[in-house]
């Protein structure tokens, strides 16, 4: 048996949408860009694409744009929207949780002479808004806060973070990395107060390589990329329409019975949470319920170290992830479980579980009692 | 009957290909950044695509970067070597008939303190050694020409143009646009003094979305996305497996039997050529032969508008292009025919045809017959 309970790093894309996908490839393959037929035909796949989504999170057409993934979303929203506003000032608010397509590009921002606070978080991974009061100075430009912590899953109390922002300066302009939201939330950008939304399409059963970032049609954002004017010139390339196809495939079956989807997600969760406090020595971080994400768990092991779980499970067709799997194979300390304040020893013992509307409670069920087998024979190892 | 002569713009996707990025999506879908068995499996398909086009140009495996297409590719090139070597020098070299994607990736180096000189070339596109010899300054760090122009298939003289450049200061970087030219030339960078080669895969019948950069290991480049460290922390975001493999299993159709390949599409070529000789009124753009492109046909007819005449053909189902596609609508007047010192009256009187391995001699034939039916009704209308 295998249980692959990494769905955070990357799901397997749906049925339907390899089929929507493999049609774009042979059928409606023209250029987007191209004025003839051929090219009309895929321009208006890209264009019922973008209707749906837009009518999703109930924005503008106008306002979604396509990127090759969620890291170039929150490259193109932070760095785009930074350049296109430094004449307004030279702050930049962001957390000490974020994924490193928003930690590395604000590490970028600062080379580039803005002035970066990363807000504290308290142990269950919700930004200290007494801290972003404080942090909001006149010279601020630009907010970036996640809606879901991609580590621990915390949710981020968005709307209420956009009216701190807000009773300070109006102009103030507030992204949100909602990579590993879209899909599991109702996300409306608009009701929210979020100029610039970020989304991965392969954290949700759509094709690796493709993405959106939703831009408020007022705020202003510089392209990082450029050539054929694509998109309004803001983000050049030709299309990738058979990824656009199947991101909208993707996002209309994540949004068909919602919330009995999300629902079954927190009976996985509550499932797997149940059987991690039954086994000694562990710790789950961040809330065990439905204040965090219905697909992310994040568990701390006594005595064990991470690799070496990772491993034990592998071994067992049981597929998790040590911090999160974006780091690219770099199994150093995640700023992310430091900024908890998490023990020492747990900061390299630490997994996270993830879930997706294709995990069955058999999976969790196999890996709860793999791990109560495992466990106890790692901890003789080790000695602890 | 339909004749699907766009294939500068875009290409099907062949069945193979298909097959091979839908087995990434839902087989080997894992995140090549994972520790695990899913992880190592995603990547050992991304090792195997590497290993596969390092090996088509005999180049080295970690000298190949996959990107989001063509686009991304040249813009990591050029901002990528301009930010890192600036300390060297200010001044870009390019040529007056790049594509958007270069050119204006130039203009944006421009704004950020650059010295762009663009190169002049003579009536067939070739750009003028004379110019690039007195253009080579002191303080020039970098100079980007392309293989294969896109809208009347010139081939410029990489490796005369590379000779010149060294001859001159051996540490300039020289970029090479190749995404018109990849799989249509055998293209061997290391031979040819090529430091940094875009390739994209859509040009090629891979999917959109998906392209690579080849650079020099001992070249300096600067990212211009940030995130999870993926490739050597230049280009961060997760890997497009289904896209990657899809343009590895591209490039290998396009090496098997690769001269009988170009030969077709020579001969493809020489029959278009030779009846549109046979029409009154039009005149080729750049070398008619075998000092050309092998897919590529520019064609001025005298006294039709482009747009105009490309509905007409659309009617019968051909499909050509008006410039290039890579301009997103914008029919404005085109920077490559205006360079090659075009009559004003055929700026926009011009037509690209373009052919690939999938194209048939019924299509051609077809379209010829169409155009000699069309244009004298056209020029009817329009009196001339």
């Amino acid at each position: 048996m295998e249980a692959y309970l990494d769905n955070s790093a990357t799901t397997k894309v749906s049925a339907r949408v390899v089929e929507a996908v493999a049609a774009a490839m042979t059928d409606d393959y023209g250029n987007p860009s191209a004025m003839h037929n051929m090219g009309v035909r895929a321009e208006n796949k890209v264009r019922e694409a973008r209707e749906l989504l837009a009518r999703l999170i109930k924005v503008e057409e106008k306002e979604i744009y396509f990127t090759s993934g969620g890291t170039e979303s929150n490259n193109m929203a932070l760095i785009g929207a930074a350049m296109a506003n430094r004449r307004a000032g030279n702050r930049i608010i962001t957390t000490q949780i974020e994924h490193p397509s928003v930690s590395n590009t604000m590490e970028y921002l600062k080379e580039q002479g803005f002035a970066i606070t990363a807000l504290p978080v308290d142990p269950y991974g919700q930004v200290q808004k007494e801290a972003l009061r404080e942090a909001m100075t006149e010279d601020t430009i630009l907010v970036s806060v996640m809606y879901v912590n991609n580590e621990i899953g915390a949710v981020e109390p968005v709307e209420e973070i956009s009216h701190i922002i807000r009773a300070v300066n109006p102009k103030v302009i507030f992204h949100v990395d909602g990579i590993q939201a879209f899909g599991k939330y109702k996300i409306y950008p608009k009701r929210l107060g979020i100029d610039l939304l970020s989304v991965s399409g392969h954290k949700l059963h759509a094709p690796k390589g493709v993405g959106f970032l939703y831009k408020h049609s007022q705020i202003k954002v510089k392209p990082i990329v450029f050539g054929g004017g694509q998109q309004d010139g803001l983000r050049a390339g030709t299309l990738n329409v058979p990824g656009i196809v199947g991101l909208a495939v993707a996002a209309g079956e994540a949004y068909t019975d919602f919330e009995k989807k999300q629902e079954k997600l927190y009976q996985l969760k509550a499932l797997f949470v149940a059987g991690i406090q039954e086994i000694e020595g562990t710790k789950m971080n961040g809330y065990p319920g439905r204040e965090s994400a219905p697909h992310i768990v994040s568990v701390s092991f006594d005595g064990v170290r991470s690799e070496v779980l990772l491993h034990a499970l592998e071994e067992r067709g049981i597929y998790a992830s040590a911090g999160s799997a974006c780091s690219s194979h770099k199994a150093s300390i995640s700023p992310t479980l430091k900024a908890l304040g998490l023990d020492k020893h747990y900061l390299d013992s630490t997994l996270r579980f993830s879930f997706s509307i294709f995990t069955t409670e058999e999976e969790i069920d196999y890996a709860l009692k793999a791990l109560k087998e495992i466990l106890p024979v790692l901890r003789k190892v080790t000695g602890r």
